[in-house]
């Protein structure tokens, strides 16, 4: 077993703390990668405070990792000592069910294992996440990361980013479309930058007047505050798609209204209290609204092969571990752009 | 003016009763059709009781309707005196916008004139339904109807037909597919007739396990009682298509997690009050949910061919006109198998 150092939520209330643990030894198919940044998620808070249920305390959160691959097992093909390797949401999957052989690992039929709070296959512990110094993890679910890329800037990309770049690739989003985007966080902003970067005529619908400048400056081409009853009316039936990130519970039928006849809105956040919707609201306009969960595995490398080619990177605040219980506040009220990452060189404290 | 004769609800309580009223002059693009069958929709009913407000008493419902063309403008192309013809839900749209350009009258941006309760163009009165024993309708919207066929049978197919049709074809529902059919009425048993004969593995989802042989006999392969919790547990992820038809509220989340990754729940019916829809139950599967109104007119006469070669017929039983308000406490009761259709013979007192 490898001693482990990391930063562990122990129970809902109390501040994350750091937290010694071991992680599995490196076998024959497996990864350790030495972790040189790590973003922090809205799951991470949510998982950590025990808010979506099921938290197996302690939880190590971290599912947006980045780092240098230092060892490998001998069946290893793909990765080497000394590259860089990135991790997302999911460490491991069953590989045999329908959507994992049609490479869907995120939807796997018998439940993919996460990166952590998730049972960890072959041992009694749960899955520890990047929130540490180190990880053990089947090269099929580590990822190829290109050098001379700003790595902090890129670990958010193994969840916001894949979160927001699969269904813009799932409904083949493109030049000439015209794209929502609802809720300017971590998610938001990367489906900015992704929408404008494939073509599409990208808006953001925000309840924030002040968040204009940042939209623009993102590369979003229209801003519509949607308190503003005149402003949303200019675009009823306006786009062929809305990506929606907020995980707050808003009215499905306002923002299903702005779509055209046939367009999508597709939810990416799971609000706490389900939000009502009328049928009627589909029905006029033959629209739909759909979800989307982070992206497979090939889709994930795709994505981070598209960011390195078009210069796409996440706007990050950098931190220092110690920090991350203030960052966790800060999140809540809204107040980072658009992405906590924390240093893990400050997890030893000679460098915090 | 061609005085008319017909039925009509004059306030939202008192039953239907005759109503002489006047249409418009055969104008140079127009067809004046002597009706011989119309369909009894459920819209007939809540249209007629006000529910959905907006009603324009006298209200003469009905937009299920055949009949023989007895005469025609001078500019009228397609149709002359002696033809069978057909109207369904809409008599007049725009034309001009993109969605009528598109042949998505239904969903004309300027909004389509219904065959009843809709003003119409040039005139101080609403439009006037299919329960009466002429209609005066522009030839853009008549549609052709094959000789040698069960005409009572086949005037449900205008509306209950079509809005079944419709997005079974835009969504290419087709062999290999299995598709889930939620309420056996109207809707329902054109939905389940339609799919099978097209190749699709048709399940019908019902609350009552009395409907089975019916069910089976209509053409459909499986029946799965949603109440019991073992029958739909089966059935988890399962359709690739559920068709929902039924306007009660009734549980988005339960039936949308009948589907398969990817599948799709199309809504037709308009429940009074929104049900709940959890973001969560669309995204672990990238399911989505839509909603989809009767068809073009070019869509609608497809369907009435598709219908005529493959011998496709909705199941009636046929009224006289002085029964539609027992008809209509009856389809309140859920007793019809599946649709009424009034026989416009009977309307002149000495026929009834």
């Amino acid at each position: 077993m490898l001693a482990t150092k990391g930063y562990a939520a122990f129970d809902p209330n109390s501040p994350l703390a750091p937290f010694n643990f071991q992680r599995r030894d490196v076998g024959p198919h497996d990864v350790l990668i030495e972790i040189q940044f790590c973003g922090v998620c809205h799951s991470d808070l949510h998982t950590a405070k025990g808010e979506w249920g099921g938290a197996n305390y302690p939880v190590v959160p971290g599912h947006e990792i980045v780092g240098r691959v230092v060892r490998v097992g001998e069946h290893v093909q793909n990765f080497k000592e000394g590259d860089l390797a990135g991790v997302g949401c999911m460490v491991d999957s069953c590989q045999s069910c329908p959507s994992c052989s049609d490479g869907y690992e995120q939807y796997c039929e018998n439940g993919f294992t996460g990166t952590y709070n998730s049972p960890e296959k072959g041992l009694d512990t749960p899955t520890y996440g990047g929130y540490s110094n180190q990880i053990v993890v089947s090269e099929k679910f580590v990822l190829k990361i290109r050098e001379d890329q700003d790595l902090a800037r890129v670990a958010p990309l193994l969840c916001a980013g894949i979160t927001t770049y699969s269904p813009l690739r799932h409904w083949k989003v493109g030049q000439g479309h015209k794209v929502g985007v609802v809720g300017l966080g971590g998610l938001g902003h990367m489906a900015v930058k992704l929408a404008a970067s494939m073509g599409a005529e990208v808006t953001v619908l925000s309840t924030s007047p002040n968040k204009e400048a940042d939209a623009q400056s993102l590369g979003a081409h229209k801003f519509v505050v949607t308190k503003d009853e005149n402003a949303l009316k200019q675009v009823r039936g306006y786009f062929d798609f809305i990506i929606n990130t907020v995980s707050a519970k808003v009215s499905l039928d306002m923002y299903a209204g702005l779509l055209r006849r046939d367009g999508t809105m597709i939810l990416l956040g799971v609000p706490p209290e389900a939000p009502e919707l009328h049928a009627g609201t589909l029905i006029f306009g033959r629209r739909s609204i759909a979800g989307s969960l982070i992206g497979g595995i090939a889709e994930t490398q795709e994505m981070l092969d598209y960011c390195a080619e078009h210069n796409i990177l996440s706007d990050i605040e950098v931190i220092n571990m110690s920090q991350i219980n203030t960052a966790y506040d800060r999140m809540l009220a809204g107040d980072v752009k658009y992405r906590f990452v924390i240093d893990m060189a400050t997890l030893e404290p000679e460098n915090a």
